[in-house]
């Protein structure tokens, strides 16, 4: 096609790229960009490479942080008797929302799924194990997701750190606050059914 | 709160700023260009820079081209006769997509709308009358969109043209190809039936 602007079609492929994001949103985005004062496209392209540049993995907990060690794991004040299990980053912002959780954390980068050739071996694993030598740890909360990935790690850890005396628990699953019993699946509503407690 | 990547809440805030984009989808993306090498973060800081530094308004169409004048306007086998006027440069693509339509192009970068302070002059309106000095124009296609700001803006630019003795023509409005007439809007439907063609 004659009308080609190289420079516009880098940007647009790069916004397509994206996860979730077509080529009509990817347009729509590249000339919004293009709208916009040439410091907005210089501040995103900073944020961009100085998410990747500053930003690795905790030494101890393997969430994402821009120090050596994160401010969770470096916090004096919280309680390091128990460590919460994750699969992703992004599940301990979502725990660290509730304001409540004054534990520490685990990060696992992702869940065994021999299909796709994640074993142990691809999980921080390894690095949960080596935290497990600090006596001060008395509880693993195994908060892997509940697919067959996450249930499968969960009970993949918990056969190795039962051995060692430390209690492993898992998250309670059943159904959501301001959930309706009548959109809930069958699973859920198993697992609400077999986790129910005395009033 | 205690957990805050500075870097990480940098990209994020770039992200929401995206039209249509919120703050769940941010965390998503961000999330995921830090999982991706850094050379991707690279590419699209690059792609982000460069389009905004390398593509201007074509001298001539006001369209956007990385050159001093656009690919259109420059090539001399497109027909010098007729100029069709949309408000934006995407506008241009979705005509060029069409194959078939081998004129010119005028980009208004808009359309008048009082109430946002946009009137004539905003538009690039001056530079499209500029244009019609040239004795080899013969007709201009008003194809603003069919908003009543498109509309507005149509009539205003038809009114300065008329006197020039330029045909001016407005795009054709009905059912889209493919379209069920069941759920055509009243505008539309009117729109087809005003402009109906004998068979």
């Amino acid at each position: 096609m004659a009308y080609n602007i190289v420079p516009l079609n880098e940007l647009i492929n790069q916004f397509e790229k994206l996860p979730g994001i077509g080529r009509k949103t990817a347009q729509r985005l590249a000339f919004y960009m293009l709208s916009q004062p040439a410091e907005r496209s210089k501040a995103f392209a900073d944020a961009l490479v100085g998410a990747k540049e500053k930003i690795h993995f905790c030494s101890v907990c393997q969430s994402l942080t821009d120090r050596p060690i994160c401010s969770i794991c470096s916090d004096s004040t919280r309680d390091k008797s128990t460590i919460c299990v994750v699969e992703e980053p992004r599940d301990v912002m979502a725990f660290e929302r509730t304001r409540e959780y004054k534990g520490l954390y685990h990060v696992l980068h992702g869940a065994l799924s021999p299909l796709d050739g994640i074993g142990p071996e691809q999980l921080k694993i390894r690095e949960l194990m080596a935290r497990l030598s600090d006596p001060a740890v008395k509880e693993i909360i195994l908060a892997t997701n509940l697919t067959v990935e996450g249930e499968a790690t969960a009970s993949h850890i918990s056969r190795l750190v039962k051995p060692l005396g430390i209690r492993t628990t898992r998250l309670a699953y059943g159904i959501p606050v301001g959930g309706d019993l009548e959109y809930a699946d069958e699973k859920t509503l198993l697992c609400a059914l077999e986790g129910r407690n005395e009033i």
